[in-house]
């Protein structure tokens, strides 16, 4: 399945996209978050679908979308996850995987605009594979950490460079602005996504490729990354693990590049459908 | 007021204390969290209390207390905030706040067992000020930054040396296990404590202190704090920021120490109560 949150931010409602079309799933009554995950709620909705696939209700490819998933309890990413991009930002190939947080303020939809910060000079960009848990997972195994998978999808973990790199310690300053974690357009089950590590991605800049890889690049894969996490948190269902990003972001440049207003960022991932955001200034009045 | 949180862990009822004594609020049918601080929750709580005061049903002081907030959106800590600790663990003094997360999962009762996490050789204690932020917080100024705290909590922030510091970047790792997070006892409504930036606080080892100092020797004051943190995230209500520790932590000792399997720690800050926890291992049946 296909999950979808769609309206105004904040107000979202639950749908499903069934062969490119979108239905509301709005009268099952559950939002898609932590309890919905954590009660087979996958397997519930699918259940509801098969019962009234006829009588859905059809919305229109306009209406805005939002995070596919509700508010997590975090949002964990894994740094410097492909060798490439390890090497563009100057940065060693890690032993391990290194974690950061994003703010969970910072989840939009998809195709929501991405509000450069007030006394940003470095907003940058990173497509990435984002992991939904689906059931509570500590001190797991890497050998059945699939099975804690709900399923991926699309996100752009958009970055400040020098509130991450030069403005003291702890990469979590930069990342966590508003508007700095589209996700979506959709949440694929696992079932819709034969091999995770397996996965075109791409970012385009103002049209120009700019990031342009493979998920079997990464050092750590996804049953690495969860098993990996769950020996230091405990992860709960609904919880997102963005994966890493490739090379190609502006920190590694020359000259480095950052977004200015009125750039239009395009990216996509194989099996995961594509985003567009479009970047404009802050504005107080927002 | 003083608010608690009483009962089984992630069943916990509402509770304030009053003369010492421990009351239910559960009839006021509202958990303390972020909905609760976003809709004027404390002011509203205080009538309900003034309305009430002479049937409110007292609890046992045998009950277990919770974490005095329900889950929050975040918990971000302010790393090396005394000059003290900064000198201890060879830090530099920093120009800016370092900001780090915990993982919410870490939040537990001010008196539960801290549990020893598997593989850890070396779990340390951190005593530290929480300020529970009470309204929506985005790009505001040091002078009202008071206006938007709720009040102020005890905390120990456990960590883990080795995950924070062996492991492979980001404080993060060694900051997120369950039970790092005791908060509490109790949530003081910020008209109980009459400047956060004065206030006492302390720590013992097995009846031994280990440390002592007051927050009039912090690098950031909590409003510097809270204004700092809005500029690069959106605090939502019911958010707690743990605002540093001072000197005398395990990594600084020498040589050091870490926590062992029935040691116990005890803590206070003037005017936000005592916490003790003991140490136990890890055990894959809990």
């Amino acid at each position: 399945m296909k999950l979808i949150r769609f309206g105004k931010f904040e107000e979202e409602q639950t749908g499903v996209i069934i062969n490119d079309k979108r239905y509301s799933t709005a009268d099952f009554g559950e939002d898609y978050d932590e309890k919905f995950f954590a009660t087979n709620g996958i397997e519930r909705l699918h259940q509801y679908i098969e019962l009234n696939k006829n009588s859905l209700v059809e919305i229109s490819p306009d209406i805005r979308l939002g995070s596919p998933i509700a508010r997590p309890s975090k949002i964990i990413c894994i740094g410097l996850n492909y060798a490439l991009h390890a090497k563009e930002t100057n940065a060693e190939i890690p032993e391990e995987p290194i974690i950061f947080f994003k703010s969970t303020t910072s989840l939009c939809g998809p195709n929501d605009q991405v509000v450069i910060p007030k006394n940003s000079k470095k907003t940058d960009w990173e497509v990435e594979l984002a992991v939904i848990i689906g059931k509570k997972a500590s001190y797991i195994e890497v050998d059945n950490a699939l099975d804690y998978v709900a399923g991926y999808a699309l996100h752009n973990d958009y970055s400040e460079r020098e509130f991450q790199l030069e403005r003291g310690g702890q990469w979590v300053k930069g990342k966590s602005c508003d508007t700095f974690a589209p996700l979506g357009p959709y949440l694929a089950t696992k079932d819709e996504i034969k091999d995770p590590n397996n996965l075109n991605l791409w970012l385009k800049l103002n049209g120009r490729t700019v990031q342009n890889s493979t998920t079997s690049d990464f050092i750590f894969n996804v049953q690495s990354v969860v098993a990996y996490l769950s020996q230091f948190m405990t992860l709960l269902p609904g919880d997102i693990i963005s994966t890493g990003t490739p090379s190609g972001v502006g920190l590694g440049m020359n000259p480095q590049v950052y977004l200015q207003p009125g750039d239009v960022i395009e990216l996509g991932i194989e099996g995961l459908g594509t985003s567009t955001q479009t970047a404009i200034a802050y504005n107080s009045s927002l």
